[in-house]
């Protein structure tokens, strides 16, 4: 697939950052840098700038925060033409600082959001477009919105410069008619903007969710090492840098930084297919008890779980 | 997905038997068809009938030949409406035995083949026909094959009395826009037949594509516990039987086997997604190389693995 317009986000160090609390070392978070550059990648996000406030430095590493100074200093003297982005949550806005984007090393602030928050992600929105950064507008968890209330959150992002909004399928719970049916609902209702794609990796889908999103012009897709990310994780970048046949990506640092890093990384943390995880995209549900259960002996206790939570209701 | 006409296979002891040479335990064997039956699997394949001729026993464990009192003798006292499928290849046929259905535990015999060898497929394929038994042809490589004789084998095929005929993605190489392609093709120049969908998961798109043929009308689909198969495995059945929704299905017997089996056997034999496997399929080439270099100390060199074959040529 070649299609001039199609960017690729790495979201390695900030989803995976959700498996460590954001503990990753100086020195992995540089080689990703590195290695990604090399490939060509378009963006690379390193992570959450969160509020202090909600969430104790005590209990983070620093990709929780993303410090303009703590960026500069990793990335400094590497070569790149790798545009730098962070994650803020729209619910969760308090003392964070934002510099004008010429004072600052990141490009673009991807602001997460809910439905029920789409006037705080606007806020924000706004806000940091005023200060001259790329925006884009995440809304979560879709799979259990109804149209109505999502198709307002639309019209109202519609008249906002975020300049790309992001079809997200939080729960992994998608298949291809449910991306073609939301892919087609976003560009109706929001004309003229980049819609991107981010989807979770439950039931080994989120390699062939990305590529439906392009066959239905998503231009911004989001991919990760190895498919690190929270639970099943996400779209493999490897798989993407396979298929994507624009000449200016390269899959051998990709291959590298992957044997390097991300398959001796299995040994301290897990994350990617496993039955808990099908179980809840199976179930259009939030992973967290999925998650929860890979930390307890019952682990591999499949079939107990599935008639744990079958019959829970939202 | 509801459709009625929708049948699964499950390949889970076939294609899985490609790892350790069919040294499955009775025990094992017997512990999955019980479960399959529970949950409401419409075939069971249990092995190849290989020739001793060109498969010297000491070599191989016992689901390399399917002796009809072998399987008889292993599933003795389950209660069980699920068909059992053996597999032959075309063209590697000499003495093996075939008795009259009645006669046979088994239901079904799928014959796979190459392109080049397709007039041995359709002699072995009227002659098992004619004992009574459901057949089905399984064109191997097809993503190696151009459409001209691909083109001129199904018009063959079409001929004989073949039930069902499979698009195989021997390489785990095909997206979505392939699968509709081969789908439409064969539904062309195969009236009247049902079409199968068996995919390898090297790219992690063995379940999407499976999905893709069910929407393309394939009415009879392959899965495999846990994706267990060579390399990178098959569809996973777990996922296939959450997608399904004929009341006939229950998840839970599969969950179970797989926690009970599948996991502890990980650390015996290893299949699944792994770079290795994913380079070949980026590739379109046998994923034999891939297996190769997992048995080396090498295994997680990918960044060298990929140079070296992606410059080869067939």
């Amino acid at each position: 697939m070649y299609r001039e317009e199609i960017k690729v986000l790495d979201c390695t160090i900030r989803d995976g950052g959700l498996i460590n609390n954001h503990h990753f070392t100086d020195e992995f978070v540089r080689s990703v840098y590195k290695s990604l550059s090399e490939a060509g990648i378009d963006y690379i996000e390193l992570g959450y700038r969160s509020s202090r406030k909600y969430a104790p430095p005590g209990d983070y590493g620093a990709w929780k925060y993303c410090d303009d100074d703590k960026i500069s200093e990793v990335i400094d003297g590497i070569d790149s033409d790798m545009k730098i982005s962070i994650m803020v949550d729209a619910h969760r806005v308090a003392e964070q600082v934002f510099k004008p984007v010429d004072e600052s090393p990141v490009d673009m602030i991807r602001v997460a959001t809910y439905v029920k928050d789409i006037d705080k992600a606007i806020s924000l929105t706004n806000k940091v477009h005023d200060l001259g950064y790329e925006t884009t507008v995440n809304i979560m968890a879709i799979s259990k919105e109804n149209d109505h209330d999502l198709i307002e959150a639309l019209d109202q992002v519609a008249k906002t410069p975020a300049g790309t909004v992001y079809v997200v399928d939080s729960f992994g719970y998608f298949f291809c008619e449910q991306i073609q049916y939301f892919m087609n609902m976003f560009k109706e209702h929001l004309p003229g903007k980049r819609i991107g794609m981010h989807c979770h990796n439950n039931q080994q889908l989120a390699y062939a969710n990305t590529i439906e999103g392009i066959r239905f012009d998503s231009n911004l897709v989001d991919g990760s090492l190895y498919g690190i990310g929270r639970g099943a994780g996400n779209c493999p970048l490897e798989l993407l840098i396979g298929f994507l046949k624009n000449p200016k990506f390269n899959i051998e640092p990709v291959l590298k930084v992957i044997q390097d890093h991300m398959i001796p990384m299995l040994d301290d943390i897990e994350w990617g297919y496993m039955i808990p995880y099908a179980i809840t995209g199976i179930l259009n549900q939030h992973p967290r008890s999925a998650i929860a259960m890979r930390q307890t002996k019952q682990k591999d206790k499949y079939a107990e779980f599935y008639n744990e939570i079958a019959d829970l209701h939202d």
